[in-house]
């Protein structure tokens, strides 16, 4: 049982992009470097042959306090002098990539390259631009989201970012996350973990993914046997997505666009589901799924909010522990 | 026999980085895409996991009208957010890349990965930046220039860059030239040229892994027993090197740093040798080693320059035909 107080013991979070990365940043400010941060890969992709982890790099550069704000990807002050030059090369450039953050694919390039796990990349990444918490890719194997849409199959990023998510989805797959090993690390944090959170991230193709992982779900299921509280957070409000097409995504597969749909999808793993006053009506149906809930102010406005979500995220770990 | 006039046919030229630059810029001025460059490609390395060929870039670069001419390396207006980056990274930085400059390596990169040919990728890049010549890489097979100093054997770009030429230079060898086929197209150029021309480059470093290629070496003397002429033009002036180590290492290696230093390096090879006025004193003993010589200005201060120099070597080829 862990103690009440300030040291609440090793917390792992599930993360994908920018809601996953405010929470983290905001965990990070709670506990520093007993903050593991599990991130999905099943976005990453292959631009002008480097190899491109949306999600790892916008948590990289979220905990690092460098990440373009305005964005919601990249470096802050990012410039594009070598997109441009690329466009004139005719390399396609519906995924424009910053001088800064091309400096990081290339480094992992080169690094991979050389012989590197894609793990130990990550975190010579990290170490660099002195992250505290570490942040590991759920798998170094390849693991690729597509949707399946009127257009048919898509890769995830073709759909998100060069289709700007106007196709509607009627299906998710991992491709390769059936035989995909977690990462070094990923299973041990785990099993360490006195905390599990699940940040307010896309539930289908952000958390989905990492929970598609055989070894992480049986990880996280043995945590729960022993007592561990595994928190979600909605990323849903109002019936809408904070960032994203959660909503519309959850509509089109036939769930409920809500905090009830989110908590439906995480029933059968979270002990505790996290969701916004506006939902608070909610919380009974919720709550009759077996999950523990939590109302509260769930928007991440800046960095005293993103703190605030985070401890109280880790209060559900020490004072509700059962 | 050539007809005198402003249509000599095919010219091929030989060539390195600045020096070769500069006459190929100013022959394109002449006879524009009736010349086809071939650059020295032992000087290539790789940065970041990149393939970096300075010598074709920077003639590409010069042929685009894109050089960076403060520098002479690189692209003109170049930034280095990237470069900042990577050092933040820990990646070696020696070997400065400018933003715009990575795109060149980052796509040549890519299309290598995806299975094109150097030469093909190469084109491909000089067609995007509108470069009327043709710059063919002298072999698509890896060749790389070492040289031997007090240190021992070092790469090329470790010597010039990371140690700023300083070291002497006892020995030179080319891995990889005995095996390393002409690049496409390379020896049809040859084999077809109304006029080859060696441009100011370091005859040992520059031209030398040229020439080292058997192909080559063998369509350049098919070319001369053809009656074609084979114009080499001095780097050396007044016994020092406009640019680079030129004349320290013909020292280093036993040979004259002047211009009758570099014409008894091609003088088993060229027909005619062009110097610049202030060597006129050597033109009798350059002549002696049987090449015509030509006395000019071969400084090329401004495109003005470059483009008479180019004219006056398009001449010879021209009027003095036997």
């Amino acid at each position: 049982m862990p103690e009440p107080g300030p040291s609440p013991g090793p917390v792992v979070a599930l993360a994908g992009g920018v809601g996953g990365a405010k929470l983290a940043h905001g965990l990070q400010a709670q506990i520093g470097d007993r903050l593991t941060v599990i991130v999905n890969t099943g976005d990453d992709l292959e631009r002008h042959g480097l190899l491109v982890m949306p999600d790892h790099d916008t948590v990289m550069y979220t905990l690092a306090g460098i990440a373009n704000s305005e964005f919601g990807w990249g470096i802050e002050g990012e410039t594009f002098a070598a997109a441009a030059m690329l466009e004139r090369y005719g390399e396609p450039t519906w995924f424009r990539l910053g001088d800064r953050d091309l400096a990081t694919h290339i480094t992992r390039n080169a690094r991979l390259q050389a012989g590197a796990g894609l793990t130990a990349v990550c975190l010579g990444l990290q170490r660099a631009l002195r992250v505290r918490a570490t942040i590991l890719p759920m798998s170094d194997d390849p693991v690729r989201t597509d949707v399946r849409t009127d257009d048919g199959w898509l890769e995830f990023q073709d759909y998100f970012v060069a289709r700007h998510q106007e196709p509607e989805v009627h299906e998710v797959r991992f491709r390769g996350a059936e035989s995909a090993a977690a990462a070094p690390g990923v299973v041990e944090a785990l099993d360490a973990a006195a905390l599990i959170v699940i940040a307010p991230s896309n539930p289908i193709v952000s958390v989905g993914p990492i929970l598609a992982i055989i070894e992480i779900r049986a990880a996280l299921d043995r945590a729960r046997d022993r007592g561990i509280r595994i928190v979600a957070v909605s990323g849903i409000v109002g019936g809408k997505a904070l960032k994203g097409p959660a909503d519309r995504m959850l509509a089109s597969l036939g769930q409920e666009s809500s905090a009830l749909g989110v908590a439906r999808i995480y029933a059968d793993l979270a002990t505790d589901f996290v969701l916004d006053n506006v939902d608070a009506g909610l919380a009974p149906a919720i709550g009759a799924l077996g999950l523990w809930t939590h109302v509260t102010d769930t928007i991440m406005t800046d960095d005293t909010a993103r703190a605030r979500l985070a401890a109280e995220c880790l209060a559900i770990g020490l004072s509700q522990a059962t």
